[in-house]
């Protein structure tokens, strides 16, 4: 398949573009970006000079990417795919968009947490909700995914097992990300001096992946309470960790039954137990590691998750779904060993 | 005065040393330490060469300590301090204690929590539990002092205030310390390879300083419920951040009044209200930073408080106590401005 | 003295105020900036909120300053100062410049190097160059004194020595330095995600300190050649070292001898010697420590020069300045231990 | 083909497991260790925890490895190696070493520099040195080669072109390496305390690759004299720099040309050319590119080259090594695009 990615110019496209020189069954054709100016991407990032995916950056052009590509990733800022999607040949061109545009039902929510207007009902219906795990179903054959957001997507596999077979008190979320999630513009936030030897908390309880997970939750059980998340910034690159405080009666051996049952065959999934993972053990690879910990004293659990912010967080997700939905297997052209770094 | 330091190769020995050389009553007099062979102490830190504070680092000598010394800081990993101290003339020499020998009252927390021999319950009851700004008073004169742990001090400063004016069903708290808190023994968690780039929690709920946290909470108020308490290891080398989320239906303005009455006239706490602290503004300084975050769709209360985990957590809080025992202004040599890094 | 700063926001300025409230002859009267909109310097660095420095940073006011504040500090970007200094009644108000505008004798050095017009010859004329070590004399009693780059003082306190005894074929300098040297300017070269696990070369043999060196070693040794210098950013904060290629047939010891000879009396240079010096041993101090090795096979002699690129570098080389031309004790506010990081 | 690697648990080990994955020729059969007490790799490294290549880690078992395996990578630390290659059969097996114990034709050098018994003449003679780009002919169907070291292969790649050429004084070298270059064993320089947020000079002189860097340039130009070289731990955990010094006459153009047409077929090799490269351009892949600076003002040239130490430097290498002594495509296997971390 060929493959077009507009947002090349970021983390998430630099990303995909290492996923697919790496994936059997595709091959980049062109690089898109609202300010494309047809120079090479290497005059971004040098990481990709002389390989053969150094292609020029293109404005974006939605004729020559329906008639040429057969798959185009969106991997841009909130608000900008929503109104560059309709724009394409959909019945023609299979559209990932990992931006956070088409990821909620109700364009409510959107305008809410986004603070910008929704894309159309109509688009947002035609698209799947790609948190791989859970919509197995629905990704088959779906010509338009909308790919999780990192953060939802680590507390939403560490948490939809429980709602799913639990009625939950409003669960309390502290989760951490490197600074690749903050995305590539300047900032005060992301220069080094602020970022090294800091931890930063950030948007407390106004996350724009609050009403995205509590919609998931909402999917799976009815009786969703809020939830509370603290968002924080922690000084690595890459690496996403989210501590979920659970209460619950049952013991530790059921909650392990639990999420065996649920993740038996999914192999992106990978059960820590009480040995609680840390970020280190999935950079650079596609995989959610999960521990938990009941507490006697309290009668708590705790549950630690654990992924790649540009992986299963962005791009590695987006290449699993563009898998189930081809019928491919799964984990074709992902890496199955993380990289010690 | 004349200081002693018994454990003076840790992390917290060498910066009693650096705020010792700053402060305008103290001379430093000798170091000790259990394995001291009158190595010079740049051997270990080179950051010491050539200045007056470069000494041999001697075994302890009970004897000459109480002979020559006016006051010894410990700073001697748990479990050694409580067989060294009553080797001490105590009626001459004042003693701070920075292990956590005898900071709990009862000797079978101590000995199911640190896993050891306690002290003896006479040498206990003799200690003043120096969490500066809620034991002003006994501190004063108190000739052995016993010094909070880093955890237990930014939790204790947070929670402390609104524990004396509510109760407050079991708190969740997800705290984060730099690497420095983990001491200078060589071990896979601080190596560099595991350290960077990742995000380790450790001992879940089962930190020994979590009786510490729940004995003085008890203090001011007896409805205390078992805490949920994770820890984890930052890839930094000082700092320390606390967020603790707390059920209350007090406004903010409400929790703001609480914070701004209990600590008007302590001058190493700060409010930063909604905010939030980032764990950089306190480095180098014996500053403890508090902010809050009241989320209007739960009704939790988040508060989040930073120290430099050598300093509040450690040697600053233990001159800070020196300086109160000695009726000398609390902030005598401590530093105003932390230390941009 | 009652003390202002100009270019208060920069990093530069922050670390004068924290040297300043330690300085027992030093009150900070105004802070100021060219954008300065009389906001509280805690808008931009939250760590001196609540202290007594958090004064609201002011546009550059010089009636106002030449009145009330007896010295001027000006830590602006180059190409400010040059034009500001005029405006203050130099007769009344005592200037140290820490950008490099007055640094270079001839104006055509400045034009080509930085690439801006010069400031005039007589203001130029006027300027003691701060080598603290080196101009100990002119320094005293001095009312314009031009601070030297960070590159520079650990280059130049390593070189210098050696070219006042020897002649000396061309010397290779490779250099590297934290990011704080690279100012607070949002920019590529300085995001988070650029600098971090990254070693960044700059300025190839074209850093704007490459004729500050070598008018300070004309100065004691008239035949200089050009100097070969590769500037680095490394992925840390704060501090500076210089490694220097040295051709010569002098002996260890004889080395040794020039060094001590030159710095008996020197507070705040430190000889390493053999057990070469890492950049940790000096931060958070105004020490510049000096290692060196002669290599056998080769004859060759490498010098390590280690300093804190904003004490030594800047701000602390700054007031150890002040201190001269005052008569004070050179070290008198100055840290004598560094700070372990 | 079947793979057996010895020295499992270090990095270059699990690199080596990384690479297997995702080769197409190769399985891994069985990890080993001196210390290999059949537990399974993962309680060392979770990261492998749940896939294929969590196989226990045995003792080293000669006779089976010989039997089962038909490739063995050494990526033991060095001295071990030598005593273990004889007791494996060398005409069925064949052997990769990625340690220093078969890189030095004279026995003697190796003992002066690694200052421990060389393996025997015959073991040296029968290896091929595998400098990938220098040695593509004899590297063809070799059963034994002799991997180069991290430092040396970045340096080579730099100056052999030019020695090939040309007739050069001594070149200076200044060298640094990220974390994972010394190796897992615990020590204060690798403490994460005492690396973080710091350079540290180590070996001056005196690094066990210079007689293997001087021994390669003398195979392509019999009048090389003794290098200087600085070697520096950078606080990062991947990547190698190395900065070189050569005084010549040649054009910028020459230069460029000698480069250009020495690596016209060689796939790992970029040329960046006056664009200096950074240490990030090249992480994740098994890349060198090469940048150069020629200095008007000196005439001297700077060459900075800089690798993956993991990859290029070791276990990337290797399996290049392995790809073209098979006959595959060198790049069989190996990332193209590197990874942004």
């Amino acid at each position: 398949m060929k493959v077009a990615i507009v947002g090349a110019t970021g983390y998430g496209g630099l990303e995909l573009i290492r996923l697919i020189s790496q994936h059997p069954q595709l091959t980049l054709n062109s690089l898109h970006s609202l300010r494309g100016d047809n120079e090479l991407l290497s005059t971004i990032y040098p990481l990709v000079q002389q390989t053969p995916y150094d292609l020029a950056v293109e404005p974006f052009e939605p004729v020559k990417i329906s008639k040429e590509a057969d798959v185009v990733f969106f991997a841009t800022p909130a608000g900008i795919a929503k109104d560059l999607i309709p724009q394409l040949d959909l019945k023609k061109i299979q559209v990932i968009d990992l931006s956070g545009d088409l990821r909620l039902e109700k364009r409510e929510d959107y305008e809410k947490w986004y603070q910008n207007e929704a894309a159309s009902q109509e688009l947002i219906n035609q698209a799947v909700y790609g948190l791989s795990e859970w919509h197995h179903d629905k990704l088959q054959g779906a010509m338009l995914i909308s790919n999780p957001g990192c953060y939802a997507t680590a507390i939403l596999l560490g948490l939809t097992p429980l709602y799913e077979k639990l009625d939950i008190p409003s669960v309390i979320i502290d989760a951490k990300s490197g600074v690749s999630g903050a995305g590539k513009a300047l900032s005060e936030a992301t220069h080094f001096m602020q970022t090294h030897d800091n931890l930063q908390p950030y948007k407390m309880n106004a996350h724009q992946h609050l009403p995205e997970i509590e919609q998931q939750l909402g999917w799976v059980n009815e009786a969703v309470d809020p939830l509370t998340m603290t968002t924080q910034l922690l000084p690595i690159a890459r690496g996403l960790m989210a501590v979920m405080y659970v209460t619950t009666t049952l013991s530790t051996s059921a909650i392990k039954k639990i999420y065996q049952d649920r993740y038996a065959t999914d192999p992106f999934i990978r059960l820590s137990g009480e040995k609680i993972p840390t970020i280190q053990q999935v950079i650079g690879s596609n995989y959610c590691d999960i521990g938990w910990h009941k507490d006697e004293r309290t009668g708590r659990l705790t549950v630690v998750t654990v992924i790649d912010n540009l992986l299963k967080g962005a791009a590695g997700q987006a290449v699993q779904n563009l898998n189930i939905s081809q019928g491919w297997d799964e984990t074709l052209g992902l890496p199955i060993v993380p990289m010690f770094t």
